[in-house]
Formats: structure tokens, C-alpha cells, sequence
């Protein structure tokens, strides 16, 4: 049988050659990667094997965040797709209309692309990476989840021996900024959004952060990566923190519990299920010591168990870190004249099933309940004659004394596992008994053991 | 400009190919790699993109673990790595005496080489990867450190971007496991070794756990790879856990403090420190929240700050775990007749440099110190005198009331940073005092924050 490794290059050579790059976009990501890619240089080219050169700059506006010296610099990004001296465009312009048609156009020229873009990656990377792979060029987007953490790279190549069972992950620093200043400091989530957005951790539209639609689209791509299926982004279940009050932090506290909102992704008998939501763990985890913007991904797998990434989930240089390690990847190879052969979603496209999507209807989960209840007897006791007859079982109960004054009292509630339609259907049933007033809030729990 | 891309496979050509492993050694690692190769094969040939198959196995005796249904078996491990048609060889014997005659007699043979041998790796690393170098042929050892944890990986390639300033890592299951039983149930020392070495998380020579000589294998090679250095086995300082007390643990909670087993690594004025021993971590800090027999390396880099990984540092499947991600490393390159391109220490070997290892007494850290002092007037302001001399500002201290019948006191000191010969010199003197008893305990304290 013939040896396989046949390609042999001399390190010497491989030191003289240059990796042309070209950036689009030169904001806060892309400052940070003209700054790291310059103050760490030496480093990244030895780990590289090559000279990667920063060949033009598209954008449409200088920032003062960065020295470009002598970098070319182009008002029209579409210029840095066309030019033939360069090997990987780094796309940091972001949103999915131009970013798309700049994507595109650098995949049909050739050109090899890096990308922190999770809205693109989670709604066109089916297309981008079918197209990518017809022109035998890579796409990376390790930048796009988890900011620095090396998660995709983890995932698809750390954990290639294994099965994934499930993934459970902080990925988006303001809604965790937010939670955490909650139970801290027993603060209300509007005042902290306040503060949050001031700080620029929060967009003056905090939509994205706090309805949980950035961890979808970063759960998206997790969710690939990990199962081996196409991204479905119009499938995710998405809940934000918004209805997140000071008291259930405080209640969850008093079981043993933090809430976190949490990217959740698992293999079960129906498919697989794609949530985002509000989640009480298990104060003990490790995950739920992950506090202010931090990120961190829980990875359940079976040859491994569980194995846990934390780290920094945005900012300008924890992104670069990321993009820049995608771009040392690509030169490596093609400094040699090879091919970057990890697939895009870690496995070989023919290989990539249509798994179900599992409906939120029909997860089986814990849930913590809160209801306001009429101090009287009796109420209890139908609360717990609705749960007996829908065959759900309570784990853990609080019912607190009236405070002076009022009438009703807290009751919380933590079931056992239940399917959502059954646990639901319960809830309105008890919703409509006349001792319980106003609506019950009702919280996800997950143990997260591996 | 020439484009660097020319190597184009077709992906249906991909999936025909074959890499064929040997696997030398068939103990704990070497089934397990055998089970999740078998158990995962679909999964892990879809992501390395072409068919890993097991040639043959040498190992002196089955075992009962694992079904090898038709793989060939040799007795003599030394057939497998004079097997022409072998592609990579899987050493997982153990031992630094013929494992390291079979892995250079491997990389002649022109074969590349996967192992999870940590002693192997870091007292023999700086020839074996030499020699691989010459051959043209990639040595990898994920599996050495940290178990299934991608810690090398996630250095070596995730964070290529940036220059770590130091790394920080509960890298020795069996010291984390009686740390935290030590912790968690207040039991001593001796008795919980006794009951990790019947669990089997200890051997019955436990030395190599509790001195911390595992920790120092696998922290010098996380040293190498974060900061570019060779393999100085010899020159890492190691003090093991044997001398915590009880008492310690107690006092360390009551300041706010966990006691772990830590290996760091840190790139200071005079050099690198590389050093292994029992450390006083902030509670707060995720790393100090790492418990039981799990591992977790906390790195802190110039770009994208601290980043921690977390997950089970031994077992079977999850050393399998590391075994079989490199063996897909290697087996999606060499399976395209392409080099697998990324250097054994992340450096090119040119770039390597002997930066001086900073020797114990050199290092600035802070100290707790417990001494056992009379209980008369005048003890505090001598001792408080001899820090004052010696420029040891005190950052918190405890002293405790006598218990009934004793004619000592506890005197708990947490130093600031202080230079450790400065701060040696100063104990010692404190220790002649005529009202401090018996010796101090010295524990270092590290607030790891990136």
C-alpha cells in the first residue's frame, strides 16, 4: 500500500512565502485585528509558517482606533474582493445584504473567507458554504460564537472522536451582564439595561441581546457543528429576559439555582431540540458561576462527558483573537499550496442529515412556576390536584407568608420533567382557578448534568 | 501574484481513502480509543473525511474492555511500527524506556505518530519532534495533557493570535479530588488518598499524583506550547500536596480562598516561571469552583484575555477522546497525500527560544502563612516588625482565641507580593522567634485575574 504523505516542504521555504489578506470593514473587530495582527506579528507568523500581510483595507471610513501605515486603503469594499493579489477577505462589515453579495463575490473569485458574522453564518451559511465548496475555498467563522473562545474549533476538531449528546451556552454577554447585576445587586432588569447600554455593552436597540435573537444565531451554528445537521435559524425557540424579575432571581436563589439565559441545543428521541430561553441551573454547575459579560459553552459528548469553554464573548481584541486564528489556519495550508480540509460544519457535506427540529411543545422539561395566590385554605391543595391529574410531580415547593397587608402570597413551584404542552395546559387550567390571581410566570429548569 | 491555492480534491475521492492506525498498547487509553473508534466510526470518518481503520494492535494481552473482532493482533508492539502499510502509530504503552524506542523507530519508519504519553512528551519532546521534523512525519499528543480536554489544540491553534501571559491548570485529577474531599467533607489528607487509591483515581504509588510530578509533566509542555520555548522538564519547580492540612483548607475559606494543586506557567521580567504547587485561589474565580477529579486550564493572553477549559483530565474514553481528535488532525491531511501542517509546538522550531527559566527563589507571588504562636503580648508587634524590615506589607491576618488548655494561638498572615527569597528570609527569622512554635506552613497565593 502506498504511503499517503507525500507532500514534503522544506521549512525554510515556507517562511519566505506571504498569505495576502484583505479586511472589510474597519470597525471595532476590525481595528482589533489590524492592532493584533500587527503588535503580535512575529508570533503569528512563526505559528502560521508564513508572512500573513494585511494586503487592503475596505472601508468607508478611517478609524482612529488603528495605525494602517502603509496598508492600502479602499473606499469600496467590493475593490478588495477584485483585487487578485489577495488570498483571504476577512469580512467585518456585518448585517446580511452587502456582507452577503461581498461573501459571495469573494467565494467566486477564489478567495478563501474569514467571518465574524453570526446573523450571516446562521441565515445564508448553508448557501455560502455550498458555494465555498464548489470553489474549493474555505469559510471560517469561529468569531462568530463566543466571541475569542475557541468553541467552533473545540467542537468540530477537540471533539471529533465524539457523539454530541448536548450543548448548553451563555452566549450573549449583555443578557448575562444583565442577570448577574439582577441577583448582585438586586437590581431591576430595566434599571440595569439602563446602565448596560451606557457602558456600550448594549446596543441603543437592545432587541438582539435581550429577546435572545444574537444567541440564536450563535446557537444556530453551535448546533451544526455539534449534530451535524444544516442551519435552520427560523427553527430556534427564542425567549429573552425581559420578563426576568428581581423576585424570581431571588426565589431561584432560595431553591439553589441561578437563571441564566441559556443557548440550548440537544439530541433527543423526536430530533433535535433549539432553544434559547431563560433557564434555572443548579447553583454548583460551573456555568452558573459564569457571571457578568462573559461567555461559556457546556458540551456534553459521549467519549468525552462534559467539558466547559469560558471566556470573552465580544469586544474588539477577544474578537480579533478569534478571526485571526481562523486566518492562521487558512495560511497554514495554502502557504504550502494545500487545502484547509476541515468542512466548514466539521463534516463532510453529504454527511449532514435533516434531523427534525424538535417543537417547544413537545421538550420535555423542569419548570420553576411562581403564582400569585389568595391566602386561603384549599388553594394548595387544587394547585396540587391539577399538577396529580396531569401526572406532573412537584420536586420543591415554597408558599411565603403574606407580607402586611396583602392578600395573596408567593407560591413557587419547581416540577419534575414534564412535556411543554402537558405542563402548559396544567398552568392554564390553574391559572383560571379563581384563588390564583393574575398570570403564572413560568422559567425552564435544566440540571445540566453530564 | 501566483495564486497559493492549487491543491483542489474532489470530496468523492476523499471518501474512498483509507488511513490505517496501529495501535501499540492495549491498557485503559488503548481500549477505549479501540470502543469510540469502533462505537463513533460513521461520525468520525464524515469528519475526517476519509476511513480510519484500525491495522493492527500490539500489546502484550488482550483485554476484556474492548471487542477486536477481526483487527490483527502482535504481541511484539514492535511489528506495528515495521507495518508498511501503517500510516500513523498510536503509542499508548506508557514509560519513557521502549515507548521512546518505538516512537523513534516510528518516525524513521516514516510513520506519524499520535500519543497520550505525558512523561514521554515532556523528557524526551525536544528530540522526538526533532527527529519527526527531519522525517517529515507529525507527532501529536493532545492526550498527554489534561485528558479530553482540547487544551493543546485550543493554545496551539485557537489562540494563535496572541501572546498568553500566563496559563494556570488543575492538571492532576487525583490531587483535585482530595483537595476537594479534603474541602467539602473536612476529612485529612491520608484518609482521603486512602479512599482515591481504592476508587481507583490513585495508584497504589501515589507519588506521582500528590508530589506533583504529573502536574510538571503537563505543565511543561502547556509552557512550550503557550510561550515558544523548548521542553525543560528539569528545570520546573514542584512541591506536591502531601503537607496540607486540615486546618489550611479551613483557614483559606474563612479568608475567602480555595486551596488547588496548580501548575502555572507565567512570562514575567526575568523569563518564564514554571512551577507546580499547592496555591490559594480567590473563591470567586471560576477555576477555584473546579472540583473532584475534573481538570480545567485557566490562560490568560494579550488579545483575548482569560479564557478557561474545563472537562475530565483521565479516564479511558476521555483520553480516547484527545487520542482519536489528533489521529483526525493528521488523517484529513496525509488522506489528500497532504501534510498535516500545524509544528508539534505551534512554533516553527527556528522560532523556539531559550528564554531563562526563572528559578523559585526569584519569583514575586504572596504568601499565607500559619504559625503557632504563644499566647503572650509582644508575639504580633514582632512579628508584624519583621515583615515591616523586610518590606512584607500584610494583607489580611487572623488571629484566633486559645482553645481551652492550649498555650498557642493560630496566627494566619496573608502577605502582599513579595520577591520569595525576601519573603523566605523573613519567615525563617520569624520562626527563630522564642514565641513562634514549630515550623510556618508556607502556602502560595495567586488572585489570577487576567
Amino acid at each position: 500500500m502506498p504511503k499517503l504523505y507525500s507532500v514534503s516542504v522544506k521549512r525554510e521555504e515556507i517562511r519566505l512565502r506571504t498569505v495576502a489578506i484583505g479586511i472589510c470593514g474597519l470597525g471595532t473587530v476590525g481595528s482589533g485585528t489590524v492592532n493584533v495582527l500587527q503588535r503580535n506579528c512575529a508570533e503569528i507568523n512563526s505559528r502560521a509558517g508564513c508572512s500573513i500581510e494585511i494586503r487592503q483595507i475596505g472601508a468607508r471610513r478611517d478609524n482612529s482606533d488603528c495605525e494602517l501605515g502603509s496598508i492600502a486603503v479602499t473606499r469600496d469594499i467590493f475593490d478588495v474582493v477584485e483585487n487578485p493579489e489577495i488570498d483571504i477577505v476577512v469580512e467585518l462589515i456585518g448585517g446580511t445584504t452587502t456582507a452577503l453579495d461581498l461573501v459571495k463575490k469573494a467565494i467566486s473569485n477564489g478567495k478563501h473567507v474569514i467571518t465574524a458574522n453570526k446573523a450571516l453564518i446562521a441565515e445564508y451559511g448553508n448557501e455560502i458554504f455550498a458555494e465555498a465548496e464548489k470553489s474549493g475555498v474555505s469559510v471560517c467563522y469561529e468569531a462568530a460564537v463566543a466571541g475569542g473562545i475557541p468553541i467552533i474549533k473545540s467542537i468540530r476538531e477537540g471533539l471529533s472522536a465524539n457523539r454530541i449528546n448536548w450543548l448548553a451556552g451563555i452566549i450573549n454577554g449583555t443578557g448575562n451582564f444583565i442577570l448577574t447585576e439582577m441577583r448582585d445587586k438586586g437590581r431591576d432588569f430595566a434599571d440595569v439595561l439602563a446602565e448596560a447600554q451606557a457602558l456600550g455593552y448594549a446596543e441603543a436597540d437592545p432587541t438582539f441581546d435581550v429577546e435572545g435573537i444574537d444567541a440564536a444565531h450563535k446557537l444556530v451554528i453551535l448546533a451544526s457543528v455539534a449534530f451535524a445537521i444544516p442551519l435552520q435559524f427560523d427553527k430556534v425557540y427564542t425567549e429573552g429576559i425581559t420578563e426576568i424579575s428581581q423576585q424570581d432571581v431571588e426565589y431561584a436563589e432560595e431553591l439553589g439555582y441561578r437563571i441564566k439565559h441559556l443557548g440550548i441545543a440537544r439530541r433527543c428521541e423526536k430530533g433535535i431540540e433549539l432553544r434559547v430561553h431563560p433557564t434555572l441551573i443548579p447553583e454548583k454547575r460551573l456555568i452558573a458561576n459564569v457571571n457578568g459579560v462573559k461567555n461559556a459553552v457546556l458540551v456534553d459528548a459521549d467519549a468525552v462527558g462534559p467539558t466547559l469553554y469560558y471566556g470573552a464573548g465580544a469586544g474588539a481584541e477577544p474578537t480579533a483573537s478569534a478571526v485571526i486564528a481562523d486566518i492562521v489556519d487558512v495560511a497554514r495550508n495554502i502557504s504550502v499550496g494545500q487545502i484547509h480540509t476541515v468542512p466548514a460544519l466539521g463534516f463532510s457535506s453529504d454527511f449532514l442529515s435533516e434531523v427534525p427540529i424538535v417543537a417547544i411543545e413537545d421538550i420535555k422539561t423542569s419548570y420553576y412556576l411562581r403564582m400569585s395566590a389568595e391566602d386561603k385554605p384549599g388553594v394548595l391543595s387544587a394547585v396540587a390536584s391539577i399538577f396529580s391529574k396531569a401526572g406532573i410531580s412537584v420536586e420543591a415547593l415554597i408558599q411565603k407568608a403574606p407580607e402586611a397587608g396583602e392578600v395573596t402570597v408567593p407560591l413557587i413551584i419547581l416540577t419534575n420533567m414534564a412535556t411543554e404542552h402537558k405542563l402548559m395546559a396544567a398552568v392554564s387550567e390553574i391559572e383560571q382557578l379563581p384563588t390564583i390571581n393574575d398570570s403564572i410566570t413560568k422559567i425552564r429548569v435544566e440540571t445540566l448534568d453530564g
